[in-house]
């Protein structure tokens, strides 16, 4: 029999047919799903540096249809090669022996990190070496300047920057791969985890050549097993238990570090953090060229991430605004690659998602109103036509079809956060002959998968693009470039913190020199490391460069193609940090500075108190 | 097309139908083969203590029949449950959670031992647990008293020692399930490595309670692949290299060590002791109450394991004699469990051996003669009548056929020590109408599979006992048993050394006070910790011992049943003992006793030259 399901939202029929409807702008979960899917059909091959791609594929394609594949240059020539099935990796794994080695011993892993060699060298005149190598890392200072000076406006600058800093396709695709090939070491153990990249390689703000920070995630190993209600017995794996989930995450980073260490192909320099506040492993993976962070369940910082994927994807002008105000802090070495009193890239990125929530209108919105929207009920997704014995099957493939879902996810009582539940579900099973007559049942759903509550912080927003709608704010980039440097080169920050939760300043409740709200973790500091002198050195380099901008504005009509301008001249070494190293200086050019941005600006943006630190 | 394989030694042909006709007794690497793939199929349960068997039974046979079971006691009640398919371990498996502790936290390993709990206590009026269990330890010293005195003759006293302190069935299935617990720990990262029981294990020596000697073998591994030649292409795994096998070695074992110490279910105790001779990571499986060592490839000790496997079964003397002769040196503590000057159960053994060698005639064959057999072309095992479609196929069937190997280590080149090779191959087909009408080819096949070199080392000996022919010699236990401690009593420890491979006393090639030399090593004495006063009250105690069972000899007409005698009385404490304690009395008791002895024997054993070391 056919049952039709008519689901709908409060008493409004809402009908979707197939989620083809949808816009095309994918979920976080969707993306990090597809992409760790994609990674386990995929092999890392080390190839002869002369190599015939033709060949090379008709090798591989014996063990099944290949989807795509790049080759790149690090310590050699490497390939990519996604697979359509993951049955090929098994069969080229087969094939696949471990090296016998002469004076050495090998310390024999099956990975799917594999070395191909050629039994007789290539003929080098016949098979002319021909690989196209994808380029892995960000375009050096030089390369950079002459793109930024041959653009055709600020706006264009910066999104020039964006283009050629951001990670290309292949890149993510390298990131999965070796969040893969470590999942698959932890995998020998823990049967059913998952090793999930998070930060710059997933939030949509990270460069080539960011670090790659990934968590072993052991919280889905439960649903391994089905749980069978058997009589009065009820069977239990012997496991080991220590005195806190920290010694537990201790043990198996450490394990797992040994594992790395001795066994893991391409990974070197492997270090053991465990006394830190968040124990972590820090690796190599020379094949990749990523510098790897591998810590435990640190879903709060995958919760930040998929809170600046949204951000990053709402507005086009946001991840050209960021990798564009990264880049200029890192010209001036306000950011830095080792820990310390500098400003973070993180940091960097919530001042300016802060400053696009305080334009007028706003080009973001708060995250607050982010969490009212998760908060309210969601139209589900599909009207599914399908032929099921009862009304009660037609339900459960309705819950089935929830995007993102896993079926044993729903209904089921033991499962602590479920991410949909169902509020009230009515049957209405009747004649709809107009399709087919089948039977048709109506069912309210109540779709509460936004809602996350991590170690209880209500980490809670909206998760559906669609339901955000867009900024009517126009600005340009170049504008907005400008603004920001205005605006916190004139930030009350002795007084003030950001917080982007609200979006707009709250009294600082406590005395670091720059208080940034962690948005989840709301009674941290993400900028507490920052001195007060790495404060006032970012100040002085904003009001320098909103001078810059000021300047160039002014000489528009006559510009000079040899000399940097825009974004460009901002990269610049600048006068107060080149004062800076000469600090006796400092105090006049920065005076001088601001003197000249008080003189020009008249009409500033609101809470423009002059901040002396 | 019905060939008909007659298989041909030399020119006189041999005509086997199928395997029946061989004797029961198994080859150590056939007992070894289904001992592992039984232990595969076999789950450990700890239980609570109140259960009903049926019940029980009932709830594991959901997962496919079960073979065998049976229940013991170690910290708790404890099962071990063979089904008949692999299949069921893992439909168990998949019904299984981890357990959620309270305050703890636990490390989640998904293993083949498990922890039964009840939903509800059960009634213990209507559900009587009487659950049987299966003792797996040696009686206490008193009980054996009580067994020895209770016994006939001394014949029967050293024959029921033997049966008391044998290894049970159950005690080699928990012992080879515990290897394989341990090797799916391994196997995480090594797919397709063994971990192998060597030592009392298995040598049919060891006595309940003995420690669980087990190796990693890694040889394995390679066969995994089947190196499939593709064009030009040869694919490795890429894998991590250390300067020698050595390192090699300690790194792996330092990783399953800390594996073990993390995640092993019931592994306690872990200690890595990699700078030893033999890198080796002891702990102690606490469910089954092994005291385990882990050692990577420890080839030549499983030989080792072989031989005194087939010196244990080619004659029912043998094992009694041993022990009996290792209760004895343990109850005088000859022997200890601790390293250091004592003399080793492995040493004592190959002391009796070369004992039963010397008897006239031998009981035991030397290790030469063995070897000697071995080198011969051997007969093979069946005559195949089996539907092939041509006489290469009946060829390799026969290969196949052999027992013990498997199909991919014949005809292939690579293979670095195949076991069997075929010499000669000569077909010659025809009608034989009187079977069939199918046609005949002749193989002549030598059968080298005995064939064992090792690290150098010339391992090879027979290992079909159907080819050595038993002794002639009739010699009562007693007897026996009185005439070794003659015969050590009066050995000239002082000048020669003891060799099983030649069977006769060789000049000792070094100084140590005992020399006995290593059967395959043969530059090494196995006893060369033993000191020289270690020696001499052993020696001492062989001439008291020798001394009471002649006594006993004389009142044989007058036996008071209250009265330890026999080998009961050799294990109480000596005269020679208790003066060793006092030890100014030690040398008159000593030559009282030689006195004694050599006032005694009128025609003894050849090479009685009194040893006074």
């Amino acid at each position: 029999m056919l049952y039709i399901l008519r689901v709908c939202v409060g008493n409004a029929f809402v009908s979707f047919i197939g989620s083809e409807d949808r816009t095309p702008k994918k979920r976080f979960s969707e993306v990090q799903k597809e992409r760790r899917e994609q990674a386990q059909r995929t092999v890392l091959i080390h190839c002869p540096n002369k190599i015939s791609e033709k060949k090379f594929l008709k090798y591989l394609s014996q063990h099944g249809p290949v989807n795509s594949h790049f080759f790149y240059e690090s310590f050699g020539l490497y390939a990519v090669v996604e697979f359509s099935q993951k049955e090929s990796v098994v069969s080229l794994q087969n094939v696949t022996r471990t090296p016998s080695l002469g004076t050495e011993a090998a310390i024999p892993f099956r990975s799917r990190y594999f070395n191909l060699k050629l039994k007789t060298p290539l003929n080098q005149t016949s098979e002319q070496s021909s690989i196209q190598c994808r380029n892995q890392s960000s375009p050096s200072s030089k390369k950079l300047f002459e793109l930024l000076c041959c653009a055709e406006s600020v706006d264009d600058q910066l999104n020039t920057l964006l283009r050629e800093f951001q990670l290309t396709e292949e890149n993510s695709k390298l990131r999965y791969l070796t969040c893969s090939l470590i999942e698959d070491v932890a995998a020998a153990y823990f049967p059913g985890c998952t090793v999930r990249p998070f930060g710059s390689s997933v939030n949509s703000f990270g460069k080539l050549g960011c670090d790659l920070d990934m968590f072993l995630d052991l919280d889905e190993i439960e649903n391994f097993s089905t749980h069978k209600a058997s009589g009065n017995f009820l069977m239990e794996f012997q496991v080991k238990n220590v005195p806190s989930e920290r010694i537990a995450t201790q043990k198996i980073l450490s394990v797992i570090g040994e594992c790395l260490d001795h066994f893991g192909p391409g990974c070197v320099g492997v270090q053991k953090i465990l006394n830190a506040r968040c124990p972590l492993v820090r690796f190599s993976h020379q094949a990749s060229g990523f510098q790897c962070d591998l810590t435990t369940n640190n879903r709060i910082a995958l919760k930040s991430s998929e809170l600046l994927y949204i951000y990053g994807a709402l507005d086009s002008r946001v991840r050209a605004l960021v990798f564009s105000i990264r880049c200029w802090a890192r010209a001036h070495s306000l950011t830095s690659s080792i820990p310390g009193a500098w400003i973070t890239n993180f940091s960097l990125t919530v001042m300016v998602i802060f400053f696009l929530q305080r334009r007028s209108p706003p080009i973001l919105p708060t995250l607050d109103y982010l969490k009212t929207l998760a908060d309210r009920e969601l139209q589900p997704f599909a009207l599914l036509h399908i032929s099921v014995p009862s009304p009660e099957v037609a339900l459960s493939s309705c819950l089935l079809s929830l995007p993102g879902e896993r079926p044993h996810d729903h209904g089921r009582e033991d499962t602590p956060s479920p991410k949909a539940c169902l509020v009230n579900a009515t049957f209405s099973v009747g004649k709809r002959p107009e399709i087919g007559g089948g039977s048709q049942c109506s069912v309210t759903v109540r779709h509460a998968e936004d809602k996350c509550i991590i170690e209880g912080h209500n980490c809670t927003f909206v998760r559906d693009f669609n339901r955000i709608k867009p900024s009517g704010n126009a600005e340009t980039l170049e504008l907005l470039l400008k603004e920001f440097f205005e605006y916190f080169g004139n930030f009350a920050f002795n007084k003030n913190s950001i917080n982007i939760r609200q979006g707009r300043e709250q009294n600082k409740p406590e005395s670091s020199p720059l208080h940034i709200q962690n948005p989840f973790e709301t009674s941290l500091n993400v900028s507490k490391n920052v001195s007060q002198s790495q404060l006032q050195k970012f100040i002085d380099l904003a009001r320098e460069s909103a001078w810059i901008l000021h300047q160039e504005d002014r000489d528009r009509l006559s510009p000079s193609n040899n000399q940097p301008w825009g974004l460009a001249a901002l990269l610049l070494p600048s006068v107060a940090n080149s004062t800076s190293l000469a600090k006796k200086k400092k105090k006049p050019a920065s005076e001088r500075i601001k003197n000249l941005l008080e003189s020009i600006k008249s009409s500033s943006t609101e809470n423009s108190t002059a901040a002396n630190g």
